[in-house]
């Protein structure tokens, strides 16, 4: 007798949830892809012709896809502004689920859906942080973890988009959540993992520029941000988001310790060739960041999987999505008003620096 | 009605075959692996927990495995010795067939499959030359092939294993075919890739030391060979293969035209981690082939089996595998003897240099 | 008859006035190292050795050093605490100058000397940044300057010592000025290089911790600081500094435009040596700065003296120290304090963020 | 008293000897360059510009040149066809000698200098092998000395020309010796380094082709030379000689033990800036070897300089200049006639392999 397979369906098949249904249904051998939610014409015609034929049942209603026989998890691809009603609403119909970043853009909705899953202790609900499923990220914590850069200190880290001269995310802007709460999130929730889970915000302080794309403002948003985040206990963070890459895709992380530092993806590169030119020598860098992290979400989802069917512990926890969205959003506001935002010790906000 | 998925079966459950069966089985969403074989108990073991329970069903006679019910195809990784028997009789019974390198360490076996294969013009015969079908290879090949470097005319490629203390390549070299058949196989056949597959050898010379390991002198073999092809029409491929290499597997390759250089993995790494140190900055590299070449054979897996079920025309051909069989000879004969061997624009033998 | 040659004293000769004393003795054919003061016995003993016997002359008056027959020009590199009013003096004397960075540690204090050297104007007087004399900065400046970067947006800078277990910095903290005057002031030079020199601060905020010596709090300094400053115009400027690299020097610099970027040292080395071992793949990197830019201090000490016997403009502005000064001290000021300072678009300082 | 200065002579203004000349007269504090000769009207010119003004004194004749009072050693930079000549002269004139390489394209007159010095043991004759005064090549050296990488066993050097579309060096290549005389000569000097100068040659094979200077045949000479020298005791050496790099010199090095590998210049680079751009990441790299290897000559010139004056032994004997022309020379023999030639252990001329 064959083992048993999850039961998988993926809400949203717009660019990252076609590729999570293509994940689960070719590259998670645990894992069935039996069903798919798309509200969207566009996307079901897609789903009509690259899901339905391999057995998975195509809805253009959440609710009913929720009561698909046999259905055990649920992956949550859709639009930001509907990712914590539809994790709750999975939640109550008893469902594990994998909700893309971030579950808000708000912190109280963030809240509740860490809230809806403290009820149910015992569904698998987690956010979906690929970048904790990476391979050099993990060799990095590994390092951090067994001591070999002493005390992490100083954290810098940027998530760097190529421009997409169609100015497609000013209108995104709008329900993004911005540019801190957008892009910084996987930032945000790295320090938070390299920091330790228990880290307290002392001060959050972010700075932007509208460089190519002025019209953000409106939305308060902007294409280049630099946030500080100070944390109470002596420890730094630091980072950057832009939207104007020429070269492509660049997301890197330092971690500086006492006594080393750690670096991932210093130095990007598409593929391994080298073209030496009259002009050089050259390199290409991935165009977007599944060209950079197309694997790690592979894991993502056999591990999804594997803590589904094994009842084993999610690698991290629900309630850093929600602090990392806390300080996204706090940086936004920074961002917003021009001012440093102050906690004391509890993580309480306070008006005046505390040294 | 799901889609028809090709059925396999592989040959031989060692280090690759395990492999190529955990391809077939979980990352080749077109295929179905039906049966495999092996004739060592420890092997099948791993098959018995491995790979049964998924439906495959386990063989320790290879012609009974052939009769296996609605096989379509078999991928052979059993030893090298035993390649072109299987390989030729799985012809015979109408399979497709993707056999490792090298086809024979024999020239005139490896033809043998070639002529077997010519037979049955519609079946798929490949060797597995999993260079071809890494991302990076191709990417060169393509800038290649459009133009970007000009005429290409030296091509450079190593194949250098990270040092096993073991002794194990000692045994192993006695049936291996020596260093140039079965480490620089491969760059032998990006050589015929980037210079054309009807380029001409017109001149072979090897050299070799025996640095960690002089036991390998009674096989005629060396630990680290330098082999150079002088091609007819002024093309240069030279080569260096080596079983002593301290920081991890380095396989690269430099293509030099007339207007540019292309190159590919000269720099290798394990992953996108770097250290700093008190010693300095520093990055690990792969221990073996198969981190550097894993996504390459999925990609062989998946690319078979679609030329197998839409009978499309495979990426290369199997006479190229058999040619650089007989260039890898004539390196090794050339080891053996310290001399140069010389060929006419016919390829045919000579005695003496034609200038 | 040989053509004349500059007449140059060098004060101090503690590390960095050693350093320029031989540059001026050995690789500087235009000038002639006639006259060197310390007040340190140390430092006259290696004068008496390495100085006097080609005919510098050792003063330790600075005073008198100044009425050395036919003097034409100083380099100050004493303490800096006295670099302002030995500058001072030098001018009243109608010497030409080049003063160590930073001019001063007191804002008002740097402006005098800019005010003194007003007066002179035919002398001329600069203030040694060297990574302007530095090729690499050089050729990205020239790329930067002929739009190949577009507008130059973001500027990201560091400057990183490798970890002085001696705790040497924590006395030195007392009188460096801090972190961000002493280490970062290259920086902040560097952007307003990048940016123009008119660029007008909006805001400064500054962040730091004591990573590995607690007791630089009693200075108000730290060992790790992250400074953000604000252009008016759009632009911005973030800096990291610290005294804890464990690989060693680390100085790098990113200039971010709307259609491009310009790096300069983000893979540090201290020659082009790579080893393998069996922990992987590693270089070393300098020990100190002088590791990195013993030719840009060649190449000033070269053209300082080309511009005072050829009475050339000097290739950058004394009115630019100062001003890095001022945005220096900020930095500081808002590490103490916690808070973030703001400045109208005439410089002024105001209260409350404009937005 | 000013400590004394060597009295210095340099023949021949062309390419390299204005580079020495201003070398010694500008960089070499111990050094005075008293003479300068050369026959050609606009290297006079040069020299009446930029030497004589210093206190340079010009000569159209060599032997006049010699005379000069005082003269104590001389830089032999003319073309390669009158080193030997001027090299002896000098010897039989009591003069320190530093001669550019080769000594010479023939054998036998290479070794005639070695002879000539011989005579006179009291002076200081050297081939300008300028890699073995780079930092990296010393740092490489001293790595490989301690034991490092184990037993040095394979030596991979190359040293590769950007492409000159002027065919100039077709004109040269009639008197140059040949692309591994002229070229590889280096790579050949550092073979001898890193494996001892005691090494013997087993066997030279040379293979080549004209991939841009079709013309070069009519010299017995290639624009691309593969040449691999076996050397007794288990040691091998390949070098790569190119006339057609795209993007500029590309001159490495490899050294290979049985327990490490040491690389030297792996990836070239002009500066440190990369630029990132729509069409990736870039850095330039040096047009020409003087870009690469500017600070070694600089060191030659002071450390001949301190040898002459301090009667210390040179950092490497003159025979071994011989020793490399010869290798060099037996390497264009094989390339013209196609053969592979062998020696046995006391290194003569064998017909056979001798295994």
């Amino acid at each position: 007798m064959a083992p048993r397979r999850l039961k998988v369906a993926v809400a949203g098949l717009g660019r990252m949830g076609a590729r999570h249904a293509l994940h689960f249904l070719n590259r998670t051998p645990r894992a069935e892809l039996v069903a798919a939610f798309t509200p969207d014409e566009k996307e079901l015609a897609w789903g009509t012709q690259n899901l339905e034929p391999y057995g998975t049942k195509l809805y253009t209603d959440y609710d009913e896809m929720l009561k698909h026989e046999g259905l055990e998890a649920v992956v949550i691809a859709t639009v930001t502004t509907v990712h914590a009603e539809q994790a709750i609403k999975a939640i109550e119909a008893d469902k594990h689920v994998l909700c893309e970043k971030p579950l808000s853009t708000s912190v109280e909705v963030s809240q509740s859906v860490v809230d809806a899953a403290k009820k149910k202790p015992n569904l698998k609900v987690m956010c979906g942080f690929s970048r904790r499923f990476d391979p050099s990220y993990r060799d990095a914590w590994n390092r951090c973890d067994t001591g070999s850069i002493g005390r992490p200190s100083i954290f810098r880290s940027q998530t760097c988009d190529k421009l997409d001269p169609s100015g497609f995310f000013v209108a995104y802007a709008e329900f993004s959540g911005g540019i801190f709460v957008d892009c910084n999130i996987h930032d945000i929730d790295l320090a938070l993992w390299f920091f330790g889970p228990e880290s307290i915000v002392k001060s959050v302080a972010a700075f932007g520029i509208t460089a190519v794309e002025p019209d953000l403002r409106k939305f308060g948003d902007v294409d280049n941000g630099v946030g500080v985040v100070e944390f109470w206990g002596g420890k730094l963070a630091y980072f950057y988001s832009s939207r104007m890459m020429a070269a492509g895709q660049h997301d890197m992380t330092e971690v500086i310790g006492t006594e080393g530092k750690l670096t991932v993806n210093a130095n990007p590169f598409a593929n391994l060739v080298e073209m030496s030119e009259t002009t050089g020598v050259r390199r290409e860098i991935p165009p977007h960041y599944y060209g950079r992290f197309e694997q790690a979400f592979v894991v993502e989802a056999n591990e999804f999987t594997d803590c589904c069917l094994d009842d084993k512990p999610l690698p991290f926890k629900l309630t850093g999505a929600a602090q990392a969205v806390k300080i996204g959003c706090a940086l936004q506001e920074s961002l917003r008003t021009g001012k440093k935002l102050f906690f004391d010790e509890t993580g309480r906000r306070i008006e005046h620096a505390q040294l």
